[in-house]
């Protein structure tokens, strides 16, 4: 079936097909009073092109987001708010092979067993292009949640890590990795090169921060935070993996290595440490809340790989010419926007129930 | 907030605390028809207790469930299914300390932060009582779904990691860690056994495996298969990882490394691998379901660990007596409900929307 | 399918059949901190036999509700909230007869039409005895919003209605038929056993007034107080027509005679009449909410009516001995339960999204 | 709050403000494969001016839609469907006055009273304009359910009502009340026009009945049949009462005369009658279903109507030029509209949880 719209007090729902004529978002649930204008989104589309400065008025790859609905006199009225980005980059492909064709790791056999047809076209619905949407709408969740600061970057390509001890936030924005540590980007650099020079490709790990999260939020039991947060990040297109605070290396410390101790603080206790990840029962505690998600490598590859095509005969698939050899790395300001979409979800659903 | 809901059309909702009454929960959405009885629950729970076979009648420890609603003659009618376990274990233990203190890594602090005040006794409604009423439900999401089969087994513990070579699903059943390797499990016996002697704990991966799913269970973009599984499983108690396939290896890997080559088959398909874990785009592709979730090591230890108290004054909390060294293990019965629930919802979603 | 939940933010679920040993509910989302005891819920399902006061310690007949979960020290610990009331009354009965017929005007065909099959026994799940939890989940409601007053009363028997200027509320509850007006109550008293003694029965309607509302309840477009107040009664059984306000006699008036023109006031306007029963553009305006409900008359009658059996052959039902000759009177209490759910769940709604 | 999706499974959500750029739907859940272009959906919003031929090419004054996503090759691929219409008509009107003053009867004071401030334009999201996306949506319903034929008419304007023996369904598109009794739509037209001279405004009547639904629709309990269609009707601007069957009428029968019997028939029973409406139960009896919806007579008249101003002063409001003495008519289409959504979605939904 199809099921797309996330959230359940700030709920969005996207549509659009990567060749169809528009994609957009409604964003259901904003409060009202809210100062909202296209100026507050457009830098973050802008940014969907790692290595840009969010405040570029160089747009002309960017898609340019239109709202449409929901605001009055600069701000939001309460009322559903309709983002729409016109496809404007109609390249007239020929596309009777990839229509005939399953791509391996991709959605369209898949797709085609369940739906009995697809739109092949760039991907049709299961492309990324649907995660624009994603980001303009976690801009509007942004405004939505003020008090908190979220970031995200590339922690991981290829298995090469970055170091902790080198992070610079403002290191993210400067080069096309939104690496904090200036070294590892530098590797990056090399190792990515290379890997799209081979005709391959590389998968990458995203960690996300969000501070200022206050003490409360999250509802158990179904709809945790952490659970609504892994729900959120497994949707985004070659996810595999999801962790929370220390995730799959918790499960390699003792109780005592993992235990994030407590001590009298003036807002609230002092923690410290953070294994938890900003969450424990499924509610925040205050600490940051830490997150990760894991991009498999794209099938997209020059390499040849054995498929079927719609007649279920043995077939070829090939990218051919300039292809993307680390699309994880895109995913970075998707989790931004996830992490916006739900926090700011959880903010109203604790509001709702407790008047806090 | 409360939300205590999980699933879209097969949808289950569990109550109660720790040292309330009773727990329970309702199934709504059942297909009418489907052979019931408790004979088809209990031995589910009965199993939550590693080591004992399936079909034990040595019943007195584990939770007898009976089945209130929904069924008649033998058979579901379509209508809520009320599921109650008594509460039989009322251990008249002083609570005045526990009351008072928030135990880390526990969800005490947050729930008191969230709603005000909590009901304290053995971790009230977050505790992994709950759990139980998962467990039941999820043999009832097994009768919707016979054509699937689902196997949850320990993969590591504390770091120490099976050997697929030594796999063998009988051994599951025979060892007091679901271990399908029986070296793994006579090291991991040596290594709880330790652990819990020093007063520590460890935490734990589980694995599981759905074989039987068609393709085409799931629901684009935000019902995806994948992401429905992450929230299932992140709802877990000391979950803090989840991964699909390769999870997170697959960010290590290339794209020649991690393509699932197709080539033709008599009934869809044949795959030369699965590194997707049988799901690609959010949809099943007819392989076998995999996925993993990672478990905190247990924070109740016998270690002191600094903390607060309810007025904020620094207090030390420390378990005293007999503590469970690697709850993980006990996760395992509940992923596989968390499994079955979740494909059961998407088997019931897609039928809706495309009637196949 | 089968669907037993209703609200969307404080959202209650019942299960449980007339003949099946116990029926249920569980209410989600109620704020914590809440005093909740059974004693604030036993009077509402005593009062559900009319003409007792509601504190009679006459509790015979009544059904017994306990609250199994989600209160702890008193208060509502914002975890869901587990009613059960068991069936005591398992009266032996020969339904033979009614398990192969279906009783026209009631569910039985469509029952199997839909599910194949029923639990034929009372009704099943379709019985009225489900309203029962409906008024213990309406009690735990109107905790939530103590600030409204809510009265319903019949105002019409047999097309016999009450007489506005004798309106006494004291009425309601001297005399067998929720009536407002002692005259009224007079003339249907005759009336009543007149048809039951002619083996025949009677519709009724049902009207209920919910006074300090606040301006604002209510989410338009599709969560309209109007519209989730009209779900909500018109899924009670034998309703067959709701009305807000003036209803269907807003039809026949003018603009000018159905104008609520405002003045300037004290807190908010002064309305100078309320056509529109407290709600415009489906949200609460400040005025009494007013909305009515349309009982038919129940087809368990003496009289025998042509029908069929399941094997499709010609027959005749008729009720056997004593029956109830108008069951609408019963659904005063329902009634109101269903308005205290509704509007607990706007004000957490109104308050989720604005903060008031 | 703002909840501006209806349905469970076929889901929509509109969007846009009467003055804003554009209003707008998504259609989501809707089964893949069915034929679906602009014209299917044209026709209906043609007609919703009365008295034109649905199939007329005369469509400056109707308001134009694209389907921007969701529909490949002709066919709906079971993504979302996303409609839009741009608002042409953008008069630069002197809204000076209406921004700070409350029309009685219209929304402008709860939306103020609910959201802090409003798009006072045209009634911005409180306008009918909202409606066109309705019809809009309903036209995709159908063509979910081709087996049921949909039809609305007028059937009372201002207290006088048609005759069922003058019924000819061919004369709805006759008239321009959609009236099928064309001595009543004689009788309307002097009426309305008396009225409209006169400054003054009507109520009116809408009856629709849709026919070859099956039996077995409808979700007990809070998802019945009739449950949704009553929130469906009553979420149209203006709706104050919804009827089912004989609705109130039903009131004043007794159970003889209610009584519809059975008598075998070569396709399931045949019904001697149809009081119910094609509804037991909440579930579709293979009847035609039939409900009725009451709407207000607008505020919008010449006559001055004492009101107050967003200081709280008084004032008085009235309506200048011309005006529609009788938007209930409107409405027709709509409520056509909103059934079709509402059995379309019950058809996916018993498919889901049923399989048939």
């Amino acid at each position: 079936m199809s099921w797309n719209t996330f959230g359940r007090v700030l709920r969005f729902t996207t549509w659009g097909e990567s060749h169809g004529p528009a994609i957009g978002a409604i964003v259901d649930g904003c409060p009202p009073g809210i100062a909202l204008a296209e100026g507050d989104l457009q830098p973050f589309l802008d940014a969907r092109k790692p290595g840009q400065n969010k405040f570029t008025t160089q747009r002309k790859e960017a898609d340019e987001v239109r709202i449409l609905s929901g605001v009055f006199e600069g701000k939001t009225t309460g009322t559903p708010i309709s983002l729409l980005i016109e496809n404007t980059d109609q390249r007239s492909k020929d596309y009777s092979e990839i229509a005939n064709t399953y791509r391996p790791g991709h959605a369209d056999y898949a797709y085609d067993a369940k739906y009995g047809f697809r739109d092949y076209r760039g991907g049709g619905r299961s492309s990324a292009r649907e995660t624009a949407m994603r980001v303009a709408a976690g801009a509007v969740a942004r405004k939505v949640i003020p008090e908190v600061k979220i970031i995200a970057y590339v922690a991981e390509i290829g298995g090469d890590r970055i170091d902790p001890a080198n992070f610079d936030a403002a290191e993210i924005g400067r080069n096309p990795f939104w690496c904090p540590d200036a070294a590892a980007a530098k590797r990056w650099e090399a190792l990515v090169d290379e890997t799209r020079k081979a005709g391959s490709s590389l998968g990458a790990v995203v960690e996300c921060v969000a501070t200022g999260v206050p003490a409360g939020w999250g509802a158990p039991i179904y709809a945790k935070l952490d659970s609504d947060l892994a729900a959120g990040m497994m949707s985004i297109n070659a996810a595999k993996g999801v962790e929370i605070g220390d995730g799959f290396e918790a499960a390699r410390l003792t109780g005592e290595q993992n235990a994030d101790a407590m001590s009298p603080g003036e807002n609230g206790p002092e923690f410290a440490a953070n294994h938890a990840g900003g969450i424990a029962g499924g509610i925040s505690t205050g600490q940051p809340v830490v997150c990760r998600v894991a991009f498999k490598p794209t099938s997209s590859i020059l390499t040849p790989v054995a498929s079927i095509d719609r007649q279920g005969e043995a077939t070829q698939v090939r990218t051919k010419g300039r292809h993307d050899p680390c699309v994880g790395i895109r995913g970075t300001p998707v989790v931004e926007a996830m992490v916006a979409l739900v926090l700011a979800d959880h903010k109203l659903l604790h509001r709702g129930q407790t008047g806090r």
